[in-house]
């Protein structure tokens, strides 16, 4: 069952819901209209649906594996691999200075998630070197940009993040691995990280790794943390690859998904040190990594939304070819295609709904960081910053937590075949259950959510999106249509819920810092449904305008009618997620710890 | 991580909320009382904790195999049944006439709890065997059972139920596979069968099929469906083996989970027809089916709550031993073990509510099972019969639905170590995926809860069990505490909302069919959340009482705290789902079909 990217839903969001053409008019983005976008949506998707798609299902069962200190992946991938690189794919949000192309992020991230959909496994390849060149262009060196970052935007070499140590995961104060200077201004490097994402692989000649360590007589705790680069091989001063560095792959982990990406263990200095170049400055590591983390969190979103629609696809086709049982509505004399049962209908429109809202979400968002990045009015940067940095936690954290449910309908909508491996279904459902995880697990996204988006400026920002919420009511109570007048219903509940809780988390973050964080995971999937679903308000008076017009009348009506489904079956959850929230902080704490 | 079998907490449900002293009352079950009750528990703990559970991960790594017609199960097993059989455990629940034990459904169900809770995978095996029992007792000739109830019953042979074909899952009038009446009154059997679960292994030197097929000239449809029992080894007339019947195992499935449970593709009649016996009458198969079906639906009911339970306390244990961050209250200096954190303690609290929820409802549905079967009043019997009956969709789809979201829980609550096999919390999250499926999807029993449950007597069931409701809210609002206060509020909320809805239902059934079952599984959910929400609230009355008393004040704290906790986070849910239903019936399938 192929995999057809939604191009159409794509541009749908990047041209009404997140303006491209207004990106297009930011100095460096004169070519980034909707024409380009097009071009390269087709482009992107013909390597995703023909190369690399067709490689999933041998990556879950000829996992990437691992022998002699080399990991050899799932084979297929390196050609593939080979042909993403030579498509310039890497290179496709990053400078035009250093090899890139130099497209938007709104652009951009259509294609990050067309791969994902594709392949989760091959696609972390990318987003992880996508967020080693995050790092470099952001702290690097003149020197270090010079050696790597052309290489890395090429594909030639591939990116890693090394923050995990055994004893350290959400909390980076634990990292013990530790740099020694050296007299020539590099560092000898020390330690154990796990969990390394293409870590070790065979799809590319060098493997940079960024590495956070501790500087010997570094302060203890997260301000005693550096970044390093150590790559796999040292790089000549021609460019040439030179020795084999003291990084080794000890082994990889069996993993219940994403099986095809390699998950490695790295030793780090056995045999006397591996070098290491500092990023930036001493003791700045944790920051540095933020910007890398930040952009992998936004990537992770994406694998979300990709997967999610994955699912959806696989699950419609089934659907239509699968016959049982006759309609209740007797629509149908006998036995129909599940998809005439209105179950079936309420798990796809679930699916559908979730994806559609998720990727508005995304798309707004990936707007606002082209804004923030590269507008020339500093404070058009300034407050599309602040939108930014509120949606990354919500596009990482509701996109993939959503990906779970998602990918357990398109399982139940299979029934029993859904269970059998050869039928695909159970494969996104095991792939997604990491989604939740890396990066930082909801519960860190909704405490960064809590702390630094809402609480820290007193829930200012907060406030201002609930604004721009309303006045995409007043426009929906406005059009009079009773799709509009569903959805404006329940986003104003969904908004008033919203600000209820932001007031209780403001209020009490300090007093009752129990009791806040208690509800910090539904606040953020309280607010992930809300803004998304603004996102289908939006995209549903756009949609029934250009139906009333005789414009594209099939796409822009099926878009109402899922706006309206997400208006009457998701936005309703937050009125339940904020009386949970205000009511439940304490009975979550209230339980004797050896009563567990 | 070795399992503890939660004796206790399934002691206070049978005391407290199931009335096990009223059901020892029942002729036959004078010696069922709290002391056998005590007993027959902590020897199945025994068994489960030290024998079956350590065997869990191995059936996932070494599952069963399939070579030359033959399946060998995962090492251990074969060793493991045989102790199981040797137990009596079979009969646990059987009458004594045929060598059971005769014991109440009340205190059986909570071995079949702590079975699933140890391994799913060998707990199906008993599982398929009760259900061929229970068609036997039912409309068995007395043949028949002279023939096959002993052995099943001792587990010396165990059963399998055959229904699903390629083209017939959820939609059994579609079932071809053919009996050929013979001139000594047996039947030629002709077919496929596939999904038959322990439909061949090597534990048992027999196999019992009770295989669903078409009489030739029996109508079309479900009317024309007849039950048989076709033995994998034909029976002399003096009980001993005869010769190998004409059904063959000709390959099981690669599933996602549960793989230590052979699924079987059984090919029926290739070498002149396999020898079938008529159970009951001809085409009446699909009422002496549903008999099965009911047995197995409660019974993969406890499958959710076994697995929750056993995720659960996996979780706790990860949760106390692993140390990471500082928790957000200041109350310990540095990184502490992750219990210390809200939303850690959410996540537990949820898997722990839910659990015990769905654990106390179970309970009182199998000890109105025992009333409905075996009370000498026939009045008795009925009310009882129509509880339970509306009780067993919920046991099923809402214990089953939840374990998705507990087993979740489960693994995110480990980080990335979830996402590793050999950590055994992610085979909780694969297992758990076939419960919603298997016996009836959550739509099947949905519609069940809809139709036969709701729509048919008007609602006056439904509303029946919400008078019950309100009065367990008058007792807490008349206890005056806080956390019975909390209770009688969202149960107020829940039942009201469950109202709304039960009146949509019947009002609308005839009219709108799609809305309605559009809404179908909402509704499950909202009236299993609600019902098990009941329980948890009649469980707060007790435990306050017996706390104020100082009786056992650690553990009946721990259970106001966690009836409590479901008020204020699980039972909040009620109102959304009331909400989608009510509203979203049209949306559902407003979407065009070529739209999808």
């Amino acid at each position: 069952m192929s995999y057809t990217a939604p191009i159409k839903d794509m541009l749908f969001a990047m041209e009404h819901l997140a303006n491209l053409e207004q990106v297009a008019q930011i100095p460096g983005f004169e070519d980034a209209g909707l024409e380009t976008a097009q071009a390269v949506l087709e482009e992107s998707a013909k390597l995703c649906e023909s190369v690399v798609e067709p490689l999933n299902i041998a990556g879950d069962t000829q996992p990437s594996s691992f022998e002699g200190g080399q990991v050899t992946t799932t084979p297929g991938f390196k050609e593939a691999y080979q042909q993403f690189m030579e498509g310039g794919w890497q290179g496709l949000q990053h400078p035009a200075d250093f090899g890139g192309q130099g497209l938007p992020k709104t652009i951009g991230a259509a294609c990050v998630e067309m791969l994902n959909a594709s392949n989760i496994s091959f696609a972390l390849c990318p987003l992880l070197t996508d967020g080693a060149i995050e790092a470099l262009l952001t702290a690097g060196s003149d020197e270090l940009k010079a050696t790597y970052l052309e290489k890395l935007i090429t594909g030639e070499w591939t990116g890693s993040m090394n923050l995990t140590e055994p004893q350290a995961g959400s909390d980076l104060a634990l990292v013990r691995t530790k740099a020694e200077p050296q007299p020539d201004g590099t560092y000898k490097v020390f330690g154990t990280k796990i969990f390394i994402t293409y870590g070790e692989h065979d799809m590319a000649e060098n493997i940079v790794h960024l590495v956070l360590a501790r500087v010997v007589g570094a302060p203890e705790g997260v301000k005693g943390i550096s970044l390093f680069v150590v790559p796999k091989f040292l790089v000549n001063a021609d460019g040439s690859l030179g020795a084999r560095n003291d990084v080794h792959c000890v082994s990889i982990e069996h993993k219940m998904g994403i099986k095809a990406s390699p998950t490695a263990v790295l030793q780090y200095g056995d045999n006397g040190g591996a070098i290491g170049y500092l990023v930036g400055e001493e003791n700045r590591g944790l920051e540095y990594m933020f910007i890398m983390m930040n952009a992998a969190r936004y990537g992770v979103g994406m694998q979300g939304i990709g997967v999610s629609d994955r699912a959806y696809q696989r699950a419609v086709q089934y659907a239509r070819d699968r016959v049982q049982s006759r309609p209740v509505d007797g629509s149908v004399a006998g036995s129909a295609a599940i998809i005439h049962h209105p179950d079936v209908r309420r798990m796809l429109m679930t699916m559908r709904a979730i994806t559609e809202g998720c990727r508005a979400m995304a798309t707004t968002a990936a707007a606002a960081y082209d804004a923030a990045h590269h507008h020339p009015d500093a404070e058009v940067r300034k407050a599309n910053a602040e939108f930014y940095e509120f949606m990354v936690p919500l596009v990482k954290g509701y996109s993939t937590e959503s990906s779970l449910e998602v990918t357990s309908l398109g399982v139940q909508v299979h029934g029993g075949m859904g269970f059998i491996e050869e039928t695909g279904a159970a494969q996104y459902y095991r792939d997604a259950k990491i989604l939740t995880i890396y990066e930082g697990t909801t519960a860190i996204q909704a405490n960064d959510l809590v702390g630094r988006k809402t609480a820290r400026d007193g829930g200012k920002n907060a406030k201002d999106i609930a604004a721009q919420i309303a006045k995409t009511e007043e426009q929906l109570l406005a059009s009079g249509t009773a799709a509009a007048q569903a959805m404006a219903l329940r986003l104003k509940n969904a908004r008033e819920a919203f600000l209820d809780v932001v007031d209780f988390v403001v209020g009490k973050a300090k007093a009752s810092p129990n009791a806040v964080y208690a509800g910090s995971v539904p606040y953020l999937m309280l607010t992930g449904n809300l803004v998304a679903g603004w996102q289908m308000g939006r995209a549903l008076l756009v949609a029934q305008d250009k139906a009333a017009k005789g414009e594209d009348v099939a796409f822009m009506q099926a878009k109402v009618v899922t706006a309206q489904f997400y208006a009457e079956h998701i936005l309703t959850r937050t009125t339940s997620l904020r009386d949970s929230i205000l009511a439940g902080g304490e009975s979550t704490c209230a339980l004797a710890l050896d009563a567990f």
